[in-house]
């Protein structure tokens, strides 16, 4: 069931769908090569696609880089800004951004975020801690940044179940 | 007033007190050179410093790119680990972490945390917009990450001052 914190524009949710469709298809890729089973782009109000980047925790050894994380960092790289509200971006994600990726998409300055499967789901499915939340959708809404979310879960949770039966690495700190 | 997730140690808190007050010593000329106004430093078990790094989210023109998130991201990089976990790490700041930091400090794996200035106060002082949180103090505790905060604020208080009566600039996206 999707959930969205504005009256729901069907326009904006069929494009995301098709846009996550693709994502979660590309994604099978990336794990292949060696990327954390999370893809995100960015694209502008034109859609043209600005950046596209999975998760590389394990790959590039830094814990800050999810997928989310690393497409803003390539963003204001490209357009040479720490504020990217001038340029009205979406950001489309395979699955729910963490407490993490929340405060990172919130000073980035991004317009509107579509995600594919929920963190709860994410976690019994892989077993990745997803941490705590406060309630989000409804703090973004107040901030102006449009949320729908839960956007073509079928096919998200079957790239991640895929990870997850192929013995991929569910990193997370040791403690 | 110190607040703090664990039975208080004092002896924690006496090193933490030095130590904050000498980031906020040296965060006066990391402002000067064009950082902004918050400072984090990474120490070992033997306090060893591992990583200080200041705010330079408008110097490097990418919104990540806190004291914290910048300090993290060199451990890592000179331990070569994307889980800290295994070094025993505390983490000091000038300022109390935003919602990004927090995601940060989790998943990298280091293990205390202690802060100068509250959110509240840092947003009453400047004007930089610090996001909304949960009840992170006990989240923390139930994950095993010990913070201490509210620690040193006068002099910590006295450079946000200093930074707003300079006129440095009080980023945040436009919207």
């Amino acid at each position: 069931m999707t959930v969205c914190n504005e009256q729901i524009n069907l326009e904006k949710l069929k494009k995301a769908e098709q846009i996550i469709l693709e994502l979660q298809a590309e994604l099978k890729n990336y794990i292949a090569a060696g990327s954390g089973p999370f893809l995100a782009a960015i694209y502008d109000e034109n859609d043209h696609l600005i950046a596209k980047t999975a998760n590389s925790v394990v790959s590039e050894n830094c814990s800050h880089n999810h997928a989310e994380m690393n497409a803003i960092k390539a963003a204001e790289k490209v357009l040479n800004t720490y504020d990217l509200s001038a340029h009205n971006l979406k950001l489309y994600v395979t699955a729910e951004p963490c407490i993490m990726c929340l405060g990172g998409i919130m000073w980035s300055g991004i317009k509107e975020v579509y995600y594919g499967v929920s963190s709860k789901r994410v976690e019994e499915i892989t077993g990745f801690d997803e941490g705590f939340k406060p309630d989000w959708l409804n703090e973004f809404a107040r901030r102006g940044i449009k949320v729908y979310g839960e956007i073509a879960t079928e096919a998200g949770e079957k790239v991640l179940h895929e990870y997850v039966a192929a013995g991929r690495k569910v990193y997370k700190p040791e403690r």
